[in-house]
């Protein structure tokens, strides 16, 4: 018998006090008792947006959520910025080309960070930019961008900002208004802590005024209908995915409980403590340039890190993920983010130094445990 | 103290079984254990659809299928013919115009059928039609359209046809391969047992032909997408909603484990009895073509039917739902699908008819409930 335990950069685990709303008898969506739930989730999100201004609810995964912010503001032709640093980044860069955008790539290798620098002499090259696209937490990589730098820059120029932060709200700051963001997506299976399904959009003055010029084709996510039935009855225009909204009204209310700084500041530890046992076991990061959401670290040469992830989850119930794409066996990535805990990255870095051991590599065992408990017990 | 029992057309009543599902630890969706799931979910929809072609899973609710029959189809400019007799007709022809269509609307007053001759003379009126777009069962009304008797009409003219059968699939008959139909858009929310939040998408070889030259923009709901990873992978390509995903697979095998043939006959002897209660008060219904999976009545003159509605929830928990748009505060609504069995249509008509008579109605107590009774006892 072993306990199984998820630490995959999504989903990521639901406390039991969220998934245990999901049982309960099914409630209607036009009811004053649902639309209570609304308006605490809404209330509770721009508080972990950072912002004042409007927030929905989509019924739908992350990727819905980024294609709106395109669909919203921008028109066929329309040239647009996009940077790409690992997988996410390629993405946003493939639904700008399916909606007919010109787009300009700033590419950096997997791992790197386009920085504010790049995107000023991006910008510059191409004054006539509309839109600039940036993913928050690279989760392919394990990479945060610098939104608080870029963000000035972008707004100096005068183009839109538009922001992928699927897999980091909630576990990482975020201020959406003070760095000049216009379009953020979020999703909820990441550091907001309910199973996917459901995707957030915060969404500015700005992109509002674009919004007005676009003429992209657009229904399902069309914020107008969004914006109408919120102000009017404050309800979703199509029917909201119920149990899921339920869910993260509860998970919202225990990021309150728990405060937002300290909910952020406990993802840093987690993340410190991760990185220290990582590191103590002579493993190299992917990156340079770490988000405190996940730890991603190169397999040992030598070592078959598809195996690796396999037997971390068959041997000690363990879920890590592995890479994606042009990284597939070659890293090994371990969430940390929502309902996780100092036990989980005890757990985590247990785990990979007795596999890594079992493998073939040369690494005392316990060392990244020792590390890892060295950070904790600093700060008891 | 009293039960709160939830008859409205979506979202319905979620089985016990199903909830619980849902209150489960989560799991990845990148497993064997939850392709399994998917590859059961997969069958059980071509069952229930009637069809050996394509079946996706979409994280969205039913009107993200409906955008996606038509973006997966068309191009801007191609004209297209669409049934409207109530408001779910007119959502189907409002997208339509969101992308660019030319729009020929066949309109019927609500509670009408479009029916098949009705289509023929506008596809010969309009011969350069590429698709006709009709919904199954116009919940908005009660009405349930004849697609078995469209379907050949359009298949003559070459034209596509498009079916929004979101509150209808699973509770009355759906043969999509042998009626014709192309893209089949469905929900998660209404027969088919779990809350909203999925839809489902059949596709026809005929669909994917048209696939290959529109050019209406897409990502999310660009089928490609989801055939490539279906066929590569048994899996969505982006990230599936897991719980819904795994409460739908729970709620297809009850579906499957009853009988599908068994399910549909339930749905039309609650239907009769219901049907059969309500014409027994001396009720008149709104639509003279009256489908299976809910029951449509006129408010009586001089009853408010927004208070009505209110009256059956406070005071004996039965949740109805009365008119949307033009027939608001003028109908009751009362389903009968999905997880709906012979003690809900006997609560429904008796809250109806204590409700009714304490708001100076003239009909005898008890009258409604003797009538469900007798086409009950009939099949003891």
């Amino acid at each position: 018998m072993k306990k199984q335990i998820l630490l995959t950069p999504g989903p990521s685990q639901v406390p039991p006090r969220v998934a245990e709303v999901a049982a309960r008898p099914i409630i209607h969506h036009r009811t004053p008792e649902f639309r209570e739930a609304l308006a605490r989730i809404h209330k509770n999100l721009q508080c972990v947006m950072g912002t004042t201004g409007d927030v929905f609810i989509l019924a739908s995964t992350g990727t819905g959520a980024l294609e709106a912010g395109v669909a919203n503001t921008l028109s066929a032709g329309d040239k647009v910025l996009c940077a790409v640093a690992g997988k996410f980044g390629e993405r946003y860069s493939e639904i700008c080309q399916a909606f007919g955008m010109n787009v300009v790539e700033i590419v950096k290798e997997w791992g790197g960070l386009v920085t504010a620098d790049d995107v000023r002499k991006a910008l510059e090259s191409h004054p006539d930019t509309k839109a600039v696209f940036v993913t928050h937490s690279e989760t392919s990589t394990g990479a945060l961008h610098p939104l608080h730098e870029i963000g000035p820059v972008v707004r100096e120029h005068g183009a839109l900002f538009i922001v992928d932060t699927v897999s980091a709200l909630g576990g990482v700051p975020m201020k959406m208004d003070e760095w000049g963001i216009d379009m953020l997506a979020a999703g909820s299976q990441k550091a907001l802590m309910i199973g996917p399904g459901l995707a957030f959009l915060g969404m500015s003055a700005r992109a509002w005024k674009a919004y007005e010029t676009s003429t992209l084709p657009k229904f399902y996510f069309d914020m107008k209908h969004y914006k109408k039935r919120w102000e009017e009855k404050g309800e979703t225009p199509f029917t909201s995915a119920v149990t899921l909204c339920l869910q993260v009204d509860e998970a919202l209310q225990m990021i309150m409980e728990e405060g937002l700084d300290n909910v952020i500041e406990r993802h840093r530890r987690l993340s410190r403590a991760c990185k220290a046992g990582v590191a103590a076991m002579g493993l190299k990061f992917y990156s340079e340039n770490r988000s405190d959401i996940e730890t991603v670290v190169r397999v040992p040469d030598g070592i078959d890190g598809v195996a690796l992830v396999s037997m971390a989850q068959e041997r000690f119930g363990i879920k890590l993920s592995g890479g994606q794409a042009q990284v597939k066996g070659k890293i090994i990535r371990i969430a940390h983010m929502g309902y996780a805990t100092e036990q989980d990255v005890i757990l985590a870095l247990s785990a990979l130094e007795m596999c890594l051991a079992r493998m073939g590599f040369d690494a005392p065992l316990g060392a990244g445990v020792k590390a890892a408990e060295e950070v904790f017990q600093n700060e008891m």
